[in-house]
């Protein structure tokens, strides 16, 4: 046990915002509590944006009923940040760190958070500034390496999975025979991969599930859509933000250069591939972009992802009470039925500049859909997806 | 009371699916069997195309459970269709109702749907063919007349309210200054109205609500976003998808000319005003479009508005047996407060070729916000949309 080290508790958003980020702040204002050597906690407004300019929310004033309430809300309850350090930054951080002395700092995000965590310890040990800083993961992407999986993915794959079931009902109903709809995640495919918990039936939506990792030809894709059309009558094709063409490029590159208006088209690639499957079939294709809902929708929570960010939050106090630095807090699989998960810690260094890209092993040959292991690894995290009932359609013999 | 007129009875959705189609769906089909005179309910398969081809399900045969369920889920479990009848589909109508002794016509739909009931009827009268046709609303559009509302409304209200409610949570954590959410809704303003009801404090999303009603000018677009972006140092605008300028033209027109790509931007009118603002305010906006969701999203069904579509299924089928014909069932609010709704009759003509707009009397003079009695009009209909929690934000008084 190391010596207790008494100061104050920071918290720091950082990235976009997930449907249980807040579960993870309430998780750590509610432990820190529990360990007297952590004398207050402050919320960094709007993440290290705030530290640089001095904003702290002092947490422990809230009414605790409000907590708990924020706990169970989507967004960051404190604000978040999208924001590189400079040197000099640094050098603000721990000059506003010393003056609060903030001794406990918890990052929660991405990648890049975690990479902001590594630059602020390391300038704090060279300056002989004694700071525990813990990093607990956050990130719908579910691309942050060492752990099984991240607070934050399992909403969104809950979300994104119910919103192609209900679009492939829709689909299904009303002969627009092709919806192309368009899911987060630029590089790693986690997200486009748990549409697949959406089908439940074999005809059900989604039909075709392209990633990021999978680089596909303008050909193929069209060729793959029609044959699905062909076999089905419809096609509900699930594509990652950041698929691109066979030669490294967004879809519609072309357009956008001969049209001049890159932003717009890029921010649109559903509708982009709706609009070539629409004129190479000759059949009517829509685009669906379900957006920022992905991340933010309330009604689509996954318990055991609420659950467990507040499990982070708590285990990433426990660990820096404990004398833990340079760590940041893992989610370790026990096992998968009954699903029970725990916590670890990892060496900050190991997770900042990777990024964990959707494993090859799980994407079928046709490189179109996921492979069951999938399933069994994405289910427990979502929850479970009701099917939409189907009537057994007693046809009535013609008579004309 | 009319003699009892034996037959068979058909059911046919028009139009986008809704959340509670399904609903009226199964409460002809369970009224029904209240009825002697009526000797099997048969749906008709993707509407009156379903019709034509002569594809009936027949509905009596489907286990009890299984209409109970379909009752609670979103999109038409019969299928839909978008087709206008010609003299001689309607011809083919009669021949194929003839053939299996059908003598009550339901038509699930919107104002196009009620026309074809019309003109399906009249034929029928003409050819001494005695035949039953009552309409049963429904439109998350809310645009037929002589209803108080129309089934379909109040869910899609709801979805609606939520994701402006959740985009605004999203908006305020992350500086991502400016939303536009694009809303359903081509001419009448009902739904994009009803993001209002997200609106808890004063500060909440929606800042602006557009109506299609309300052409307004680029330049006084601009000006109210940076009146409200001064303001908050944020923005999130609803806005209908049948928002025009002030020439009548959609956003963007001119740059659709000069690219050719009609299809595309049309059909993004959420990114063209978001890119039309990020470069006149120079603060980066996003566009947001929740697209079919609206329509289809299973998890925001208003339990009003699934209730009410049972009732008038139900309710077209008393009346046809009670000898009615030509008529459209209509809600009518009995008393707000306590909510209380019954269903009325209407002659099928006065709501064919009938649009009901946005009211007038309901914008705010400044165009850009509904008055107090639309939330009194609304609230009941789309049920409570809960706010998110604040924190009270304790300020840390700053040290260096």
């Amino acid at each position: 046990m190391a010596d207790r080290l008494r100061g104050v508790a920071a918290v720091a958003h950082g990235g976009g915002p997930t449907q249980v980020i807040n579960a993870s702040l309430v998780g750590v204002v509610q432990e820190s509590a529990q360990h007297p050597e952590i004398t207050a906690v402050y919320g960094a407004s709007h993440g290290i944006l705030g530290v640089l300019e001095e904003r702290f929310l002092d947490l422990w004033r809230e009414d605790p009923d409000v907590l708990l309430a924020v706990a169970r809300s989507p967004s960051s309850a404190v604000g978040s940040c999208r924001r590189k350090l400079s040197a000099e930054d640094c050098a603000r951080v721990l000059t506003v760190f010393r003056a609060h002395n903030i001794r406990y700092f918890f990052c929660n995000g991405g990648n890049d958070s975690m990479d902001t965590a590594t630059q602020v310890s390391r300038l704090a040990r060279e300056r002989g500034y004694e700071l525990r800083v813990v990093g607990i993961p956050k990130t719908i992407d579910n691309d942050l390496a060492e752990t099984d999986h991240c607070p934050g993915y399992g909403s969104a794959a809950r979300f994104i999975a119910h919103a192609v079931r209900d679009i492939g009902a829709d689909n299904l109903a009303l002969p627009a025979p092709i919806s192309v709809v368009e899911v987060m995640g630029r590089n790693a495919g986690w997200l486009v991969a748990a549409t697949s918990l959406a089908r439940h039936q074999e005809d059900d939506a989604p039909h075709l599930v392209y990633f990021p990792e999978r680089p596909i030809s303008e050909d193929k894709l069209v060729s793959d859509v029609e044959a699905v059309y062909s076999r089905l009558g419809r096609a509900v094709v699930a594509v990652s933000e950041g698929l691109t063409n066979d030669r490294g490029e967004p879809f519609g590159a072309e357009l956008m250069k001969a049209d001049g208006f890159s932003h717009r088209l890029a921010s649109n690639l559903a509708q982009t591939l709706a609009d070539l499957l629409q004129k190479r079939l000759d059949v009517r294709a829509r685009g669906e972009k379900p957006g920022l809902l992905g991340r933010s929708c309330a009604a689509f929570v996954s318990e055991t992802d609420r659950h467990e960010a507040e499990l982070c939050g708590r285990a990433a106090v426990r660990a820096a009470c404990e004398g833990a630095s340079d760590k940041m807090v893992t989610l370790v699989r026990e096992s998968n039925r009954p699903y029970r998960c725990s916590t670890g810690l990892v060496s900050l260094e190991r997770v900042a500049s990777a990024e964990r890209l959707f494993p090859a092993e799980w994407i079928e040959a046709s490189g179109h859909d996921v492979r069951p292991p999938f399933k069994e690894y994405a289910g427990p995290l979502a929850g479970e997806i009701e099917p939409h009932p189907r009537l057994k359609r007693f046809l009535v013999k013609p008579r004309t």
